[in-house]
């Protein structure tokens, strides 16, 4: 079917007086972002053709994932997430600098506050899994150490949870820590497993009938601020998980992030003397922030 | 600020990996709907530079529209005519044909089996407002007229409620009738006046931000249909109605569907002998159905 010239100045003219609609918003940023989710909702319609059973069917969509989300769940960050809205947007506010360490999603599961711990330190505080001992350096984009950037880490247990999804109130996997003097920092945390996001709700069904996994690639997080220094949200991801392959639920696999966990056979000595009974695994993520302006 | 070639790569690369995302979709309807959707949706992201404190404003939103969304109330489908969502909806699947009548929004209020009533008789059944004659003939695009054709119709009375929006159960001011064999139809309703869609919710807030009145044009609702003719959803609008140069909150005006509301001094004879007491109107409404097919 092609669309006929009359048509088209029908569609273009409905377009035009939406957008003409917006004219007297007093705050320009508003009327920008207003003006460009128009013409692109406007297009999407137009683009598919979309008939009004299926608009029917996009609005019930929206009021499931609306009526799901309360305080515990957040069904429409799901839905960003798994359209790659969220690391779009993570994308365009932290643009790439010179060779500036990635970023990628934040995540639901950050919590303020969590227990500081010294370099060598364990931030597992009882968690299961396997230790994984992390050490790196943090250096501005010119190379130069950062001592005392703030470093908050956090992931999941060896069952894929978090410590906030368990309702006995517990603190594990997580810490802050702060690199020495020369930007060096080093902990010890769990070897990430991959987990799926909440798939019980419309996003999990939106994802089945579109033949994805809501299988998160295995990853640990990272916070890293320091003075003058942009703030790096980030994740680093498992060489050899086989879900980053497969894809991961919300895109935020970058490759520069995928990390070396080497496997280290039971009875290898460790870095700082801490006596493990069985296999570990040690990784390096060097860290390099870009600078608060950039 | 200008996008470096770097940044740009990594938010094409981004979206590019949603789309593939979608690859193993076995309904290649939903495959073309959701590429298409997250193409915008990321657009939109990197055209106004979204900003993560923007994302969040904009997931609390959509989570507001959801939670005063309940049986009685649609926010979504409030906030969908707000942005010209729906009227784009209703233009690309009643695509124009030669002179056939223009569509606009169908609307929350439709009841299926109002009563039926002969050419000439009342729909208000008691409603308060100015009686209007409405009288035209239905013909098919080449104009054959068209008899039998079934003719809903449905509005708000004087103070700018439909029957269903009083708790007590009343029937009034909707009704279905016939065109004759001639095609030709007639009926009694009321001069339609301009009312706020509901604006006590997160769409009002838009609305208010936005410097848009929640204000509808007047207008009547039709809806109708005939053997392999396509059923035509449509309102007519009042010619001189101030809301119309204010614009509607909907975007359903049309300047074809604007008729003149002639206004009758108190004790002009009616056209079908009815004794009324003070002013009435008279409109004339002839309508062109498209084929089915087309």
């Amino acid at each position: 079917m092609t669309t006929s010239d009359t048509q088209r100045q029908v569609e273009e003219t409905l377009t035009d007086e939406v957008l003409a609609s917006f004219d007297g918003t007093e705050n320009p940023r508003l009327k920008e972002i207003m003006r460009s989710l128009t013409t692109h909702l406007h297009e999407f319609v137009r683009e598919v053709r979309l008939t009004e059973e299926e608009w029917s069917y996009g609005i019930d969509f929206l009021t499931k994932v609306g009526h799901i989300t309360d305080e515990n769940r957040q069904e429409f960050v799901l839905l960003s997430d798994t359209l790659g809205v969220s690391m779009q947007t993570i994308a365009v506010n932290n643009e790439a600098y010179e060779d500036a360490t990635e970023a990628t999603v934040f995540g639901p599961f950050f919590v303020e506050d969590a227990p500081k711990i010294e370099n060598g330190g364990d931030m597992a505080f009882g968690a299961k899994g396997q230790p994984a001992w992390i050490e790196g350096t943090v250096t501005d984009a010119e190379g130069n150490p950062v001592p005392n950037a703030r470093i908050e880490v956090w992931e999941c247990d060896e069952d894929g949870l978090y410590d906030v999804q368990y309702d006995d109130g517990r603190r594990a996997s997580r810490a802050h820590l702060f690199s020495d003097g020369n930007g060096n920092y080093s902990f010890w945390g769990l070897t990430p497993v991959p987990y799926p996001i909440p798939d019980d709700g419309p996003v999990g069904q939106m994802l089945n009938a579109v033949g994805r996994s809501p299988l998160r690639a295995a990853h640990l997080h990272f916070m890293v601020s320091a003075e003058n220094l942009r703030t790096l949200v980030t994740h680093i991801f498992v060489q050899g998980d086989p879900q980053i392959e497969k894809g991961d639920s919300v895109f935020g696999v970058k490759e520069s992030l995928i990390k070396e966990f080497e496997q280290q056979a039971p009875g290898t000595p460790t870095p700082n003397g801490r006596e493990i009974d069985g296999s570990w695994a040690k990784c390096r993520f060097d860290i390099v922030l870009a600078p608060e302006t950039a």
